[in-house]
């Protein structure tokens, strides 16, 4: 592709003599035929030593680099050229004869249903969906239109999925939710007979985990986005927009708001609310409700200014606590002069 | 059903007009034509806005509502109603002609064994059991009876199962341990030619992992349950009826007694004990053993007092480091007052 | 097997008289037909006890048992003796008539392909290699000579293996890496166009996610060797020899030099540097780059020593603030008592 038609389809303005290019790349990595992108300022430094061919930059860093295409949001403008680039993958058409395919599940239009994945009895797939090699769905299930599940990830029974999702490999939707509870000495299963209803838009991380309610139904609103190896216990409720980093574990019964942000390894604990467009930082743990708007971190969680002093003051522990013991020596020894100076009445008249 | 029908099979009283419904939910979610109960007191106030046709509750709440089921352990006669109400699925009776069934292998009666599991050599299935699409299970296996295997399930060579063992989709049995070690600069492994025996009645939760013993076998006690993405390294040996929550992690050759809980995303050391019915919070760090119903929190692991004390301390740092930098100067302030105040012959004589 | 034949396999002298043996155990654990081996001195109580036929020992410990095998590296022995003992499992020759390859796609000499393995359009496969049941290889992948794919591990197009890797089950190479962001209200997926390579002797953990980079390649070392359930995001690049153990997650973009060793449930976050042998502690959270040669824990991650004693002082919390109160009421009491000493002019004369 040349220069010119990839700032054409981005409707940006190209600096400097067209040329060909192959791809994209970081600004550290990209060779002389590909072209990079600068959205995070800690690496304004690699504009200097870059061989990409372009650069899709803000206008203020253009003149620094040979041909850049000027972007009032390069990061954007990057995803927008990726998306050129995306390669395709597990392209099938119609249903595989090697698939199993319940006589009473409907399969929708356009729909690619590679061998060795199984479609439960009752169960209806949308139109245009791509299902992968090992892929199951239960009994009963609806996907929706678009959706890719793939390779070995699992819906099962009763499980629904809106347009437009995405489960990667491996992701389990539907398992029953932990319930157990000793009895009288004896350990019994509290048996979870509701389900996981999963919005447009939802994507599943690899390996991640969405139990099944254990009345009603776990539910992830629309265009929320789950990375790998989460939790998602049974019955928790999750808002829109949220972006839930690898390895968070949310515990049963939580309600999460819009637009929630939890950074890697956070856990959360059930039966609580997190309001709207809260920000939760890197292995938070949180104990209790957080109000809308909220931004911290830590564990226990804390407001992000007193989370950020108080991880200055951890390492400082030992020094603090030799400092407290210096500060009793000295207010037992002025004590001890005091008296003194005093003398034996005490200074009491 | 009818409510009444439902009284008689829970074996309690029901108080209000009868009529049909058509399930269980929360008391929150619960539509006019379904059952709901009342156990965790956090809930008491939904008690007079539930649609719920009729509440399995504790006699004190039964006036609060038109009619209730009433239970002297209301959990538990939800969990009895729930059973009634359970969502069979992967139903199956034989061997699919789809499944790979080494000839050497033995499947016993009335175990279902769906299209693309395989079943190794040496093998052998009890009755009754329920092998879902994609299970594998290796060479020299032992499977109790009544076992479930959810599908893309994983047992490698030599595994032994009890009865009643249930195993949710991407778990993974007898992986090799983690035995790795640079000796002179080279990376070796340590082979581990030991294997992994649950008991009876031990559930797995989705894509945990339970490795192989590097000598001898790790052990899951009986009726002991695990969680979602929980990591269980070699030769831990775990006691009956622990509970063990999502994402939590058991260092190699650690011992765990009866009855324990873990939280979710606690840590514990390797080659550590820790005592029957102890009670493990959510984000523990345990680098040492745990003496015997010891119930505690935190990284380090504290008994619980110290813990919540603790917790409420950590967010107050900056102002103990500030409040301790006053101190100092006061106290230096005192020093030079005093010293003044003894005059030039500092009050020696 | 004798014991002199072990003997004369390994180089090593025995004490006491030959016999047969079936097996390694621990000393703990062993039976007397079984050898056993002391490497970690928390267990040298276990020689007076233990019913070994014989032990792989230091030449201090010989006298201690009735036969010994006299080692200046006990755990390096054992190892060697161990792989005596492998049990092979999933041996397979050729590819299987159920598993579904790719007319473009190549399978090395000697290479094995179970039934319900995938292997995507213009996929090359070594010499030698072991693909269980379940694995899917999709479009493009490179994998080198005597890989072992365990059942359901998952390759998305495009990745590429060294010789002598080996997957566990369930582990997922090559994902999207999680890129997502919330632009002009909108959720947008920044489409992740780049690969993964895994340099030689890889070894990845069951269910353990490495995320395809958005652009260039996610890369992991030579000889690295990752546990169970991490997480590695995408463009990370890590060296050679790590060890990472279970539950790690480490963001997107960050570099991690040789011989790394993380701790359970570290996480480690997105663009930054972890030097070269840098040995970074359970449960630690790394919020910045940390030098070549580091040893340390905790979150935030501090150097060793800091860490140890921080992790004292922690539990202490309470007293110290309890005695920080007494400090100041005490430096008040004085306050008072030495203006009263100091009589209404105040000594300030």
């Amino acid at each position: 592709m040349l220069l010119s038609e990839l700032a054409g389809k981005l409707g940006l303005e190209l600096t400097g003599e067209d040329r060909e290019f192959s791809g994209l790349n970081t600004l550290e990595a990209a060779s002389e035929s590909e072209v990079s992108f600068l959205a995070n300022p800690r690496y304004t430094h690699f504009l200097d030593s870059t061989r990409a061919c372009a650069v899709i930059v803000a206008a203020e860093h253009a003149g620094r680099v040979p041909r850049a295409l000027i972007s009032a949001n390069p990061y954007l403008d990057f995803a927008r050229a990726s998306a050129l680039f995306v390669r395709r993958q597990g392209d099938c058409s119609g249903v595989s004869p090697l698939a199993v395919v319940h006589p009473s599940a409907e399969i929708g239009r356009g729909t690619g249903v590679h061998p060795y994945a199984c479609i439960g009895a009752g169960s209806r797939i949308g139109e245009n969906c791509l299902i992968f090699p090992g892929v199951y769905v239960g009994e009963d299930c609806l996907v929706g239109d678009n959706c890719i599940l793939y390779p070995n990830s699992v819906l099962l029974a009763g499980v629904s999925l809106g347009d437009d999702c995405v489960l990667h490999s491996g992701a389990v939707i539907g398992t029953d939710g932990f319930g157990f509870a000793i009895m009288g000495g004896q350990m019994r299963k509290i048996p979870q007979i509701g389900s996981v209803c999963l919005e447009k838009g939802v994507d599943v991380g690899a390996n991640t985990c969405i139990d099944r309610a254990t009345l009603g139904a776990t539910r992830i609103g629309a265009d929320s986005k789950l990375d790998n190896l989460v939790q998602i216990g049974h019955n928790v409720s999750m808002g829109e927009q949220c972006l839930i980093i690898s390895q968070v574990g949310i515990a049963g019964s939580t309600k999460v708001g819009d637009r929630v942000t939890m950074a890697g390894q956070a856990g959360i604990s059930g039966h609580i609310n997190i309001g709207d467009d809260v920000t939760i930082g890197p292995k938070s743990g949180v104990p209790k409700d957080i109000p809308a708007g909220t931004k911290g971190s830590g564990s226990p969680f804390m407001e992000g200014r007193t989370f950020l002093r108080t991880a200055t003051i951890i390492p400082k522990l030992p020094e603090i606590y030799r400092r407290m013991q210096q500060l009793e020596k000295e207010v037992e020894a002025l004590r001890n002069e005091l008296a003194q100076a005093q003398g034996p009445d005490g200074g009491a008249d």
